[in-house]
């Protein structure tokens, strides 16, 4: 949590870019936050076939990422960190697509917060032992929107940055 | 191994660019190929602090590395595939650097060849089962070095320079 808050302290809303990483399917999630209410501008996934060459993979997932930061130009990324992982090639695999993920927000000088998977169900819904579909439910509440989006990997990268919108409330 | 040969397949000798990722420490080293001879050009790590920001850290890593990149303009990047750990926090660490990495030398138009440790010990000891002193004394021997190249990481690196080198003997 050691973001330069100078670059969030602008007047008006502030936009939050949450993201999901994964290796075929990283989710993405725009908000606006204006005072203690939030919208959902756009929200989706970067997907990669297993079928393409993995520079090719790396490639896109950067692209589409920069493509996404640009157009929305947010004041922080809010990404989820994993620090456990019962499979270590998956491990592996995730931690290279994080390291694609902050290289990309970095070389467009976008501050980067990082939460684990506990810390933003703590901050979606109170507690630590909400299940999947319970965090969804408070996203689609807090966001206001008519359903959970589709599919959980950009309802989960909503919740990320719905988490950063809740840590630096105060500040922003 | 799916490298577009065609950038390799230059007249004259071939710089070959082996890397050891890692979080805190990432291992380097240059070889130029002259048919079957081997030269070490120059070798060394590429270190940041924990004591630094995890932003900074990256952008060290990315910056460092461009640097090596554009001094030398290796035909190749050779790095070490991982797909097995013991610590799953580690694999996320490797796995980040190795995104950073594989990130960086595709934006400067590098192609990319991934080995494993199993395949690094078959390719400069012929067999799966050297031990590291082995390997470095191999690299030491393949490359004319009076000394092992120190410290570990940068070894590491030449070995993994090596297999490349060896893997693409014929066609280089």
């Amino acid at each position: 949590m050691e973001v330069d808050l100078t670059r969030t302290k602008m007047n008006g809303s502030k936009l939050i870019l949450g993201i999901d990483p994964g290796y075929g399917i990283t989710g993405y999630g725009i908000i606006r936050v204006e005072g203690a209410k939030m919208f959902c501008l756009e929200c989706g996934v970067i997907q990669t076939s297993a079928k393409e060459e993995f520079s090719i993979r790396i490639k896109i997932l950067h692209i589409e990422l920069k493509k996404i930061i640009k157009k929305f130009k947010p004041n922080l990324v809010s990404i989820e960190s994993l620090f456990f992982c019962n499979n270590a090639k998956t491990a592996i695999k995730v931690g290279q697509a994080r390291g694609i993920i902050l290289l990309t927000a970095i070389l467009e000088n976008v501050p980067i917060v990082e939460y684990t998977p506990l810390q933003v169900k703590q901050a979606i819904s109170g507690y630590g032992n909400a299940d999947k579909s319970q965090v969804q439910q408070m996203v689609k509440l807090i966001l206001g929107l008519k359903t959970i989006p589709r599919p959980d990997d950009a309802a989960d990268a909503l919740a990320i940055a719905i988490s950063a919108a809740n840590h630096f409330n105060l500040k922003l």
